[in-house]
């Protein structure tokens, strides 16, 4: 039986299509929309067809930006020598926050995974090599330390070497305030690994 | 340092701003709508407006609806001369879920709390009482049993009295598989005052 109009529906299925939200969260926004004013509502529908119609990659590091260049790789006064490899822009977001890395990113919009079916050809690596061709110091690869995240830096690196370029990659190990006792078995011994002199 | 840009960062804004939704659910949200196509995008806007714009209150129940009457007041084989008083569609929704409730509804958009300064004229109480008027048998009062909803309760049940028409309260009581260990004082008390003869 249908309760709600048909506005409604349509709104708590596009709505439940988002990630993370199920049926009940999206009827309790729809119903938050429902008793918004109606310039907020017509706010935020704007909002989300202003940003899809905008927002496009970033010529040299492809993040989402709105302009021809992103503001980090239109900054002179960063480092474009140092290139950091993310995985997406929420993770560039991340480091940014940081506000102690100068030098510039370089966004791959995912990471290569055998099981989901994505390859190298489906991430930004071409356009990572096109940089490479032009005064570059160090790649940093910052992908997540997951399955995904180590197979993509495993690749990039073997990519990268050959031209000569510094590669690194970040560190793994115990999150700083993390308590030794509910840190899992492989972050603990890739710390040890990783442990370095005093 | 501003790593979005405007319209991803306007768009963020405006999702977080919903209830349950916080910064960083609001970027992952933000992020998935950037990588959807375009069409997507723009239903996810459109039923936002589109909601917004057609669907009103029922003349009868005062439910979300996008006609003159709702489906269930427009519905002759339903029993108008029973009213189940609820404080929002979700709550008319999940009663209609249950599929043995025949009578009608009245939908109040809130319940009485003078804590948040909401009085009796603040919901759909005047629309109620007219209902009223006509011919009604029983008035179910199903606001929620917190403290505003057991409030409006019995305002509406000192309300209706003398007009002669029978109001009831839904039961309150153990949920039907709750573990008994689990469950607050005041439901279990609430729960052996109103024990029925087996």
């Amino acid at each position: 039986m249908d309760v709600f109009s048909g506005y409604m529906n349509k709104l708590i299925e596009e709505l439940s299509a988002l990630p993370g939200i199920g049926n009940k969260t999206a009827q309790r926004l729809a119903f938050h929309i429902m008793y918004m004013p109606k310039e907020r509502a017509e706010g935020l529908a704007k909002s989300i067809t202003d940003a899809r119609e905008h927002v496009c990659y970033c010529a040299e590091c492809c993040t989402l930006t709105d302009q021809e260049l992103c503001p980090i790789c239109a900054n002179e006064r960063r480092d474009h020598k140092t290139i950091m490899v993310v995985e997406n822009s929420r993770d560039l977001a991340a480091y940014e926050k940081t506000g102690k890395y100068e030098g510039v990113y370089h966004v791959l919009h995912g990471a290569i995974s055998p099981m989901l079916g994505i390859g190298p050809a489906d991430i930004r690596l071409k356009e990572l090599m096109k940089r490479l061709e032009g005064d570059v110091d160090e790649v940093i690869i910052a992908t997540n330390s997951s399955l995904e995240g180590e197979t993509t830096a495993m690749y990039i690196s073997k990519l990268v070497k050959p031209t000569g370029i510094k590669v690194t990659r970040i560190a793994s190990g115990v999150p700083v305030g993390g308590d030794l006792e509910y840190i899992d078995e492989i972050t603990l011994l890739r710390a040890l690994e990783g442990r370095t002199e005093l």
